[in-house]
């Protein structure tokens, strides 16, 4: 039996938050145990829409694979690579880009919402229209299984899917494989504002790295019933970022559910509902922040990582692509 | 001052022709006595409208290669390299996919024109909207100064400027080199049944490898004045193919001159004319079949050849991919 590979991986545009955490590294932490697990900062794809700004994309790299440490991903179990420094993927691009027609990546929802989501319009850049395509060539290229997506996602998925499809047929080999979701069980964390998304543009983030003051301030902050402006009076959970917050991350499941019916009939605070949550937050982001300040004091090795990583997974996608190329009769030089 | 470099080449979709020579391969003959000139087989470009199809392109790279040898160019003289060899051209094109619209990929005339010619339409590969950033990679990596095109490619020169130029404003430094065209002071050499294209699948070729008998036959083949019946007659020389031909390959003038006077006057036959076509290419054709037949019974030293100017080519757009990289801050590992 084939080992399960999986690949997953962030754009680096800023720093991770705790949205990322219960998201997808928490995930990941406990993936590692099972599977080949494949981290890789996507660089390259970071720029299909921050092409104008290269700075945002490249000052960010060791802020995630910081944030990776931080959150207790093993170097050991998991391989951090670098998109940019894997030359096989923009060939691979390259290729795939044949078998895919314009209008079906003009039908590709997940592109269509962020074309929408972006304003891009008549401004599209090419680079974000085939993003799908450049998608496909990351996921094959590391032979993946497994990829953790969220529903919004799963396009892409069958878009890779399709390209594997119609490589395989085409050349009358199985050089690729095709891939299945891991759907994430948990709904978006919202920003602290109760905003659909945390981002860090919307400065509604709690980021990994926060110290305690910093976090503190944040629970503080945060966004509750606006309805609920006496103690004695009743406060509705739904929609209360500090209710969804303690779901999110406390592990006493019990005093939750007691919380919030207290919360519901009237007599429980705001100020102590955040209280048990700022406890619980910082339980879980001290050693966090601890492992990040370790990794970010010493840059040199945190790139070695990285560094080290990327060429395991340059063996990998070197190797993918040879076949394709072989497959395809393109290994003129042996 | 910069030494002027030249970037030019072919789609390996078949053997190459006189309407090659005339077009090309004589003026490559000549400018590789004074520019330092990259000749690339683009076997990846051909894979954009030939994806269903890899065998119709891996098959013709050593013939096109040994028809460059037949036609006079000297790999002393001019590097040959493979473009699906060359990783640096797959990655600038990923780069510059960011720094062109999709709106402005459907303005290009060329693409447009070609599209349509071609019949795509909505079933239009994405590889083939693209090919223009992959045209301005290919001429990037080269450092290229002057490209060699006709007039209905001057668009795509247009869209590789436009890059260069977005691209060192981008990063404020002059990483890119725009590029001048060559314009072909000839026109396109009609085939031999007077049709606008010459073109292996109309059948309307003399190619520069074909035998003495095949070229005679295609020389008594060929299209003249369909209104020219008796030997007296006057007779037409603008659209009659045997005076095209000999105005490209003649080499006495005069005597090209003296021969339309009589045709236009009467009393020059149609056989007469062939015979001296059929004289001057058979002598033009001669010393390339035979500098062909030796190339092609030495399949591995062609193949070495290629693989030699290959790795000097790879040199070259590896630096410059270096250098874009390191303007992009995307240099993470030294």
């Amino acid at each position: 039996m084939q080992t399960p590979i999986i690949l997953t991986g962030d754009r680096p545009t800023g720093k991770l938050h705790i949205g990322h955490y219960v998201g997808s590294l928490r995930q990941r932490v406990l993936a590692q145990q099972t599977h080949r697990q494949f981290v890789m900062i996507a660089d390259l794809q970071a720029l299909t829409d921050n092409g104008q700004d290269p700075a945002k994309v490249t000052g960010n790299v060791l802020e995630v694979m910081a944030d990776y440490l931080a959150a207790g991903l093993d170097p050991a179990k998991t391989t951090f690579c670098l998109q940019s420094a894997l030359p096989a993927l923009p060939e691979l691009t390259c290729y795939y880009l044949n078998l895919v027609s314009v209008a079906r990546l003009e039908r590709n929802p997940t592109v269509k919402a962020e074309i929408q989501q972006k304003g891009f319009e008549r401004s599209l850049p090419a680079g974000f229209l085939v993003y799908p395509i450049s998608q496909a060539a990351d996921i094959t290229a590391f032979r993946a299984t497994h990829v953790p997506v969220g529903e919004d996602q799963l396009p892409m998925l069958e878009q890779a899917n399709e390209i594997v499809r119609r490589f395989n047929g085409l050349v009358g080999q199985e050089v690729l494989t095709e891939c299945q979701p891991i759907l994430s069980d948990t709904g978006r964390l919202p920003g602290i504002d109760g905003k659909a998304k945390m981002s860090k543009s919307l400065g509604n983030t709690i980021e990994l790295g926060m110290s305690e003051a910093e976090i503190k301030q944040a629970v503080h902050a945060m966004y509750t019933d606006p309805n609920h402006l006496k103690l004695s009076d009743p406060g509705q959970v739904e929609g209360n970022a500090v209710f969804t917050y303690l779901d999110a991350f406390h592990p006493d499941k019990a005093l939750v559910a007691e919380m919030k019916a207290h919360y519901r009939r009237g007599g429980l605070g705001d100020m102590r509902c955040k209280q048990v949550l700022n406890d619980c937050l910082q339980n879980l982001l001290a050693p966090m922040r601890e492992r990040r300040q370790q990794a970010m004091s010493e840059r040199g090795e945190l790139l070695n990582l990285l560094r080290q990583g990327t060429e395991q997974a340059r063996g990998v996608t070197d190797s993918l692509l040879g076949e394709v190329k072989r497959a395809m009769g393109l290994n003129y030089f042996g």
